[in-house]
C-alpha cells in the first residue's frame, strides 16, 4: 500500500524515536524486560499516553464517581490486511469496542488493548496503528487506560492481533437489550451497508475489478447518546458487524421471540458495493459493516430518533427498514423489490473470513 | 500429552455435546453466523455460564453497587506449549488477569476473555481450556462476563491465543503501587522463583533432562486481601512474571526512586529448579512466575503480613528477602551467597520466549 492510499488519518505518522536498533519487532520486544520497556516508550506511550496508563502498574485506576452496574464488552481483531481504505486494525478495535459499550446505553468509560505482535513486524507499521487507535480513542472521548503487549515468532501470528475491551457506565438506566424488542416497534438503520466487508475485499487486492468503497468504521457512542435524549425507551441497539444486517437481526427476533419484517426497498447499499456484490455473488445484507447501528424503537420515538441520526455524520443515510410484529417469532422476512416475502436466515458458514 | 500427564483439574475433560459435525475448529467458526452460535452454546457455554454473559448482547452489565474509582488490567496470552505441567492457559489468563487487578488492592468484579483460535485447533483441547478456565474463575471467585471468539486460517496463530481483562473495586482506599516504595520498608516473597517458566520449558519437550517442576500459576486475590486486612500500609504489590523477581524490582526502584537490596541466600528456589537453571545457564531470578508475589511494606506490618501469608496455600514459602534503603536510586542490589554485592539488572533481551 504505497503513501496515497492510506486513509488521511494516518499518513505520515512517523516513530518520533524510531525504535532503537530496531525497525522490525524481534522476540526481545515481548520479553517483559528492557527491550518491552523501549517498544512501550518508544512506540506505544507517544501517542496513547494518559495518567492511567502513564502509571506504570500492571493495573490502571480509572477516576470515576459512579455508582451502579457497570458495561463491559471485549473483542479480538484479526483484519487482513492490517490497513485499508477507510481504516485499519486500529481504529477498528477501538471502534469496536466503544461501539458495544455503547449499545448497552451506557457512556464509555476506559478501553484495555492487549497486543500481539508477528515477529518481523515493521515497527513503522506499528506506529501508524497505534497513531490511529489514539485518534479515534480521542474522536471518542475514551481513553485507552491499559495494555499489554506480547511477540510470537514468526509465522505463529499475522502481523498484529489488537484484543480491546471496554467499561462504561449508566448515567440513566435503560431497557435496551437484544430481547427487549416488541410487536409495533420500528427498525431504523443508521446508513448504508455493507461498506466495510467490501472495503477489506477491495484491500486485499484479490477483487477482479477496483472499487472506491471506504470502510465505515467508525465510534458511535455520541451518535447513540443523542438517540437517547430523544428516544428513551429505545428497545434494541446492536451493530450489524459479522454477519450483516440479516444476521444480526436474526439474533433479535430468536432473543425476542418476535418476528422482525424489514423491507429490501428501503434498505440503503451503495451503488459501488451493490455492484461489487452482484460480481462476488454476495448478498449486502449479509456483509459486515463496522460503523451502523440497528435501532429498534417505539413507534411514538422513531421519528425523533431518525431526524437527530440524520443530523449526526455517522447517520446522514438513516432510514426505516421495517416492522416488529408477532409472528411468526423468531423469524425475519424480506419484503423483496417484486413485492414477495421470504425468510431472512442467519449466516450460517463464513463468506468473508477475517474482515473485523 | 496423555490423560496422566494432564493436570488434575482437567482431567476427563469432555464436551458434552460434541461440536456438531466438527471436531476441529474451521474458519465458519468465526463468522458470526450459526456455525459461531454452535460454537458458543457447545463448547463456552456449558462451562462459563452465568446471567451476564448468558444475556447474550455483544456487552455485559455487571450489577454492581459501587462508588468510586475501577482498577482496570489486560493481557494477552501466548504461551506455548497449550497444555503445560500445573495448568494451561486458560488457567494462566483467568489467573493472571485476576492478579493484576488484585496487585492494586482492589477486589476483582469480572473478567472479559476473547479467544483467536487457528483453524485446525481440536475442540477437544477449546473444551479442556475453557473448563480450566471455568475452574480458575469460580476458585478466584470472579465470573467471566464477556467474550469474544475469532478464528484464523491454519498457519496464522498458534493453536490458541486468549486475551482477558479484569474490572475491580476498591472496598478501601489504599495507597498501593510501583512508585509508592520507601526506605526502611521490607521486601517479602510469598514462595519459590522459577517454577512456572521451567515448568513451561519442560513440557515444551526440548531439554535434554526430565524435571517434576509444575506451574505455580494460581490465583493470589483472596491472599491479598488476607495480607490487606493485617497490613494496610502496604506499599507495594506485584507479582514477578515476565523478566522475574530482578526484572520487576529494577521497575519498583525506578518508579519509587529507591535502592532495593536483597539477599541471595535467603531467596527460596526449588532444588528441581535450581539444577534446571544451572544446566541451562539461566538465574532463576530472571525465570518468570505466575502465582508469587512480591509484597514492600513497613517494618511494623511485616510479621503480620508475613504470618498470614504463610497461612495460605500459596504463601507457605513465604520469606523477607529484603529491604528498600535510599540509595543508589533506581538500583537493585544482590548480596550474594559468598557475602559480595552486585548489581541486579533488568533483563535486557529474552530468554524464554512464550512463557505466558
Amino acid at each position: 500500500m504505497t503513501a496515497e492510499e492510506r486513509p488521511a488519518s494516518i499518513q505520515g505518522a512517523v516513530c518520533p524515536m524510531p525504535l532503537r536498533h530496531y525497525d522490525k519487532i524481534v522476540m526481545g520486544h515481548g520479553s517483559g524486560g528492557r527491550m518491552t520497556q523501549d517498544l512501550i516508550t518508544q512506540c506505544f506511550a507517544p501517542y496513547l499516553s494518559n495518567p492511567a496508563l502513564d502509571a506504570g502498574n500492571d493495573y490502571a485506576t480509572l477516576s470515576t464517581n459512579i455508582n451502579g452496574p457497570l458495561a463491559v464488552s471485549t473483542d479480538a481483531h484479526i483484519v487482513s490486511p492490517l490497513i485499508f481504505p477507510g481504516g485499519d486494525i486500529g481504529k477498528l478495535a477501538v471502534c469496536g469496542t466503544v461501539n458495544d459499550v455503547a449499545m448497552s446505553g451506557a457512556v464509555p468509560l476506559g478501553l484495555t488493548a492487549s497486543f500481539i505482535l508477528e515477529e518481523g513486524l515493521s515497527t513503522q507499521t506499528l506506529v501508524e496503528i497505534v497513531k490511529s487507535m489514539a485518534e479515534s480513542a480521542l474522536e471518542a472521548g475514551v481513553p485507552i487506560v491499559a495494555g499489554d503487549t506480547k511477540v510470537v515468532e514468526r509465522g505463529k501470528a499475522d502481523g498484529l492481533f489488537i484484543s480491546t475491551a471496554g467499561i462504561g457506565h449508566f448515567p440513566k438506566i435503560f431497557a435496551i437489550g437484544g430481547a427487549e424488542a416488541k410487536p409495533g416497534d420500528v427498525v431504523l438503520i443508521s446508513g448504508t451497508l455493507g461498506d466495510h466487508g467490501i472495503a477489506v475485499l477491495t484491500a486485499r487486492g484479490d477483487l477482479a475489478f477496483e472499487t472506491q468503497v471506504k470502510s465505515d468504521v467508525a465510534p458511535l457512542n455520541h451518535m447513540i447518546q443523542q438517540i437517547l435524549a430523544v428516544a428513551p425507551h429505545v428497545h434494541v441497539l446492536r451493530d450489524p458487524t459479522r454477519g450483516g444486517l440479516a444476521t444480526t437481526l436474526n439474533e433479535i427476533a430468536e432473543q425476542s421471540q418476535v418476528n422482525i419484517t424489514i423491507d429490501e426497498k428501503t434498505i440503503p447499499v451503495k451503488p459501488a458495493v451493490q455492484t461489487a456484490c452482484e460480481m462476488l455473488g454476495f448478498d449486502p445484507l449479509y456483509v459486515a459493516n463496522e460503523g451502523k447501528l440497528i435501532v429498534i424503537v417505539p413507534e411514538n420515538e422513531a421519528d425523533a430518533a431518525l431526524a437527530i441520526m440524520k443530523k449526526n455524520t455517522y447517520g446522514i443515510d438513516a432510514c426505516r427498514i421495517g416492522r416488529v410484529i408477532e409472528s411468526p417469532a423468531g423469524r425475519v422476512l424480506l419484503k423483496t423489490q417484486i413485492g414477495a416475502t421470504r425468510v431472512l436466515d442467519v449466516m450460517a458458514g463464513e463468506i468473508l473470513p477475517r474482515i473485523c
